[in-house]
């Protein structure tokens, strides 16, 4: 596991990296299996080795809407875990078996006040990547309001 | 201007505050006057003091969707500019004359390396914000979905 393995890491050196790996644990996980619920106090932070898992969002009992899924090695979910309100803002659940890279957020906080760097980092690359996540769900609503606009027009 | 003042500033203390004052100008802004556009090189940020500012997107050639207005002291726009690919990802244009803070982007780097406390802080407030904005508009995409739905049910 480098650097390049995980945005979340991106510019931290291999000193750095080997704390991070310090901290987290392979966890084995099978297919259907639920990894946690959107609402849910967020405990941990995962990163896909092998395997996919899938990142829903519930719209009414019993109804869940895919928002994407993470097959590639070093793909992050989990991270609403490293700011408040501290709670998932998606559910989680396991398409393919596999292993999940897991680290504990008490651990990561407090690795992060320890070493300044490592905190900054992870926080700069995380607005970087929810700000992507902002823009790309900010698509989807103009392909909603086109498609409205069209209807009204034709 | 404290550090209550604005989200990205929460947790600085009073030193640090000064610093923030130090780099940033007042700008005046008239009604219909276009502070910046989507897609333009992000090079600055602004807070309003006074007066009230549209964010829009463009939707197709001359259709835009407003995203939000902003019109209490202490919001905040333009915060694209601190993260990679450093672009405006909304337009904003000001609705109701007044006086904006900015800061150009070049001046908030420099004093983010200087004192990393102060852009560690800032990095956390912008996640934690980004991740806000991300939550909301997931909101209105299951809007649009549920309604989806129950055209197809009925």
């Amino acid at each position: 596991m480098d650097s390049s393995f995980a945005y979340l890491f991106k510019g931290l050196d291999e000193g750095r990296m080997a704390k991070i790996r310090a901290i987290g644990k392979e966890i084995a996980v099978k297919a259907g299996q639920q990894i946690f619920r959107e609402g849910q106090e967020a405990n941990g932070v995962y990163i896909v080795r092998q395997g996919s898992v899938e990142l829903l969002t519930l719209i009414e009992k019993e109804i869940e809407l895919p928002i994407s899924i993470l097959r590639e090695p070093g793909d992050t979910f989990g991270t609403s875990a490293l700011v408040p309100p501290y709670r998932y803002s998606l559910s989680a659940r396991c398409v393919e078996e596999g292993t999940l890279f897991c680290m504990e957020t008490s651990a990561v906080r407090k690795l992060a006040a320890e070493d300044h760097d490592i905190g900054c980092r992870i926080m700069t690359n995380l607005a970087a990547h929810f700000l992507e996540r902002l823009k790309e769900t900010r698509q989807e609503v103009k392909i909603h309001f086109k498609t409205l606009l069209m209807t009204t027009r034709s």
